[in-house]
């Protein structure tokens, strides 16, 4: 199964995600997929605090990049939330790969979770198209780019979600 | 019919407001009222990826400024698209229109459409309010601007929504 | 009773509000608790533009900082509407309160307001984490605190409501 869950900066996307995932019956393995680098010392405390929200029943795998890589070895009656996409794609544009080629490799790869009932992916993403047209014109790249990233990974999944506050409002139901 | 289309840059609101145009039955005219100008590399990409988004069904009026002489000349039977009026609202501000009253004249005429069942006119709009507030006054004064707008047509409107990655969420019902 | 009242600038998200209280039966005190301080000639348009929007039967309270005292004195059947949460942020930020304190505080008191039906507080706040990441370190940070307060207060409210154009999504009902 393929679920997707859009929000806005400290909206409670990831604990909403986390709680989904919590809540799903009979899964014995969690996969927490950070995309995150720990580059400065903000970046530093916002990994730890998710870290805490998060319990210890979640097993970390740690990929900025390759995405694509991790969900090829996902095991059966697995749970993998990837958090978050929106900060993949920064990482991707930073080492300047080919946003396209890296989009159509993990679209290839989250399409065989579609209505596979005992392997989850949930992916976190942040909507950041809501705001003025950013100045410059990397600012209006990255939004382009993550505003069709969301796009296509909400076409594809089973569920989507778009949280405000911490409360979901449903996109897309299974 | 009014119908208003609001979404972020990038949430797919245009392809929702032609697949919604498409689906309608029993209309022979379709007008796409283009307000965008290009006058840029950047500005002329957009334009080339709408226009591969539509197909062939659809008759293109360029119109940057006003949009009241379109609505005016509109035939019965007729679906007329216009994307978008926050391009419209920035080519009213850069040509220094008195935005009062060209908000009231496109607003006079797009009255005479609501519930009348064989003229459609979809408006499409970026929500810009939802980031944290501009540096500049004029990036203030164009973010009220538009959230105006967006009120006073969705209070017009027979019905509106809100797409977030492609999805639609219902604001008004008819 | 406790309503969270969301939207972006411009949304019409206080309006809605204003309307929400008008229409509560059997209410004889209304207090519009403005956080907002004339500094400039911007913030005192707004303020009159506000102050035009509710009629006469709104007493006013100014407090830009200690919301929390102005929650201990209410008496019994009124409703109050704080407006907006977001220039309170603001308000702490500029005179150095300590945020955490503050949202305690505040929080504090609001909670004894849950589920009583003869005292309403309605909290209007913007939402303004669906933009791209501010440049400046101080814009993350407010961000960050305006989107953590948001999800407090929704957690604690009997009512959420998410104003687009004018329009209420319902985020949590009662």
């Amino acid at each position: 199964m393929i679920v997707l869950v859009l929000g806005g900066a400290r909206s409670g996307k990831s604990k909403y995600a986390i709680k989904y995932a919590e809540n799903l019956p009979n899964f014995s393995n969690f996969y927490y997929i950070a995309t995150a680098q720990a580059l400065d010392e903000e970046m530093k405390e916002r990994i730890e605090r998710h870290k805490k929200e998060r319990g210890d029943k979640w097993k970390l795998i740690e990929e900025p990049l390759h995405l694509w890589e991790v969900l090829k070895n996902l095991e059966e009656n697995s749970v993998a939330l990837i958090d978050c996409l929106t900060l993949w794609l920064t990482n991707l544009m930073m080492k300047e790969y080919s946003i396209e080629e890296s989009f159509e490799k993990f679209l290839q790869e989250l399409k065989t979770f579609k209505k596979k009932p005992n392997l989850y992916v949930i992916c976190v993403a942040n909507e950041v198209g809501l705001g003025i047209v950013p100045d410059s014109p990397l600012g209006r790249k990255f939004r382009d780019y993550a505003g069709l990233l969301n796009q296509k990974i909400a076409e594809l999944a089973d569920e989507v979600y778009f949280v405000v506050a911490g409360c979901p409002l449903i996109l897309k139901s299974p």
